[in-house]
């Protein structure tokens, strides 16, 4: 019964995977090693940790170099400067948690991580992990291939990206600290349904509320109270 | 006559560069746009600046993807740390500086530019923008085929290069610094044959002369001149 269950969960994550990816993995242990979190402390045969670390190391760099690629190509008449900061903005940390957070990355870790343990980055560090690892599996056609899919087609604009807020929270944070404003964010985590959670942002301005949003993540509520923040803000500047 | 002059001097840009590659270039203009120097203020036929800086800045980007992937799969126990300290010393300015000088690139400029225009660094940015030239002309395959060659088949033991100095210059300023010393590089140029200049580098330690190297280059003169002095250093140390 037990290598039954086992069995059933390991299909599970093949399966899953394969939905994420449009194509089946070839080596399997490449992409386990990416939903590895470094606090199970697993070892590979020869002793060696096991993790997503090294390969988001891997997969932060070729998204650096497919991220260039596509700029390079669509922004001809700019200069390198122009383009190091578009490249910073696609693939800043805000942007890439956003992305990994709507493939539901965390689902795919192979072990329940608390929540304590996880840290902030947690979705675009599994983003280019994955990355790292279709790369390794199938080379780097299938891994542009799938950073034009999750990445790149999600660029709408690229002169609206230039302007654009990628994280509304770090941009209150920013306007707070350099107009000497204090900005507080409260939020509170409800057990909905059985393992859903509900969370609610409130955004504090000097100590007075300002505004306030729900979502099904700790970063979502953050993100949409703070989005209602500027705008309100935006009205009164 | 001068359209035949054109000709050769096009063919002749065209069969160095086949013999640099090892394999023959489909878009000339990419390499073109990539032995141009800032300082020419070329524009392409839409008006745009045309030289190696975005290319550069696509190659820099391809160059640390590639050698990540040769880290990850040649340092299988090692953390994420030790491939980011690895990477930073194979794609070093000083690393790719020699790299660049020893495949002569500055050789494949279009037109001459004075000394004083090229930046120290010049042989690492038209390296960095060659493999840029040879990814959009080529691929992913045979630009990583090209970093193989001429960038990872050099290093010869991992172990070694992690206490590797890439540059004597470099280690020999630092340790001067840490050491309360004065170091000081004295280059003269002399002008050897029509068109060919040797330059000599004196070090002193402290106003005493040290040692003292002759090379084609600047950069080559300080460096063996430097590293004969590291010599003697070892010695006494």
């Amino acid at each position: 019964m037990f290598g039954v269950f086992w069995n059933r969960k390991k299909n599970n994550f093949h399966s899953k995977l394969q939905s994420l990816l449009g194509f089946s993995p070839k080596n399997i242990e490449l992409y386990r090693e990416c939903f590895t979190h470094p606090s199970e402390n697993k070892h590979d045969k020869d002793g060696n940790p096991l993790s997503f670390e090294r390969l988001e190391f891997l997969g932060d760099a070729l998204l650096d170099a497919m991220v260039s690629d596509y700029l390079f190509s669509r922004s001809k008449g700019k200069d390198e400067g122009y383009l190091s900061k578009m490249r910073a903005k696609i693939v800043s940390r805000d942007n890439l948690n956003l992305i990994g957070e709507e493939l539901n990355l965390t689902e795919f870790l192979l072990e329940e991580v608390p929540k304590n343990k996880l840290s902030t980055k947690i979705y675009g560090d599994l983003l280019e992990g994955l990355l790292g690892a279709i790369y390794l599996d199938r080379g780097y056609k299938k891994a542009l291939k799938f950073t034009q899919t999750n990445v790149l087609a999600k660029i709408k604009d690229l002169d609206h990206l230039e302007n654009q807020i990628v994280s509304y929270k770090s941009f209150l944070l920013e306007w707070a600290q350099k107009n000497k404003h204090t900005v507080n964010l409260d939020t509170s985590e409800i057990e909905a349904l059985e393992n859903q959670k509900i969370f609610t942002t409130e955004i504090f301005l000097n100590g007075n509320p300002m505004s306030s949003a729900t979502g099904i993540s700790k970063k979502l509520s953050q993100e949409e109270a703070c989005k209602r923040a500027y705008l309100i803000l935006n009205q009164k500047i």
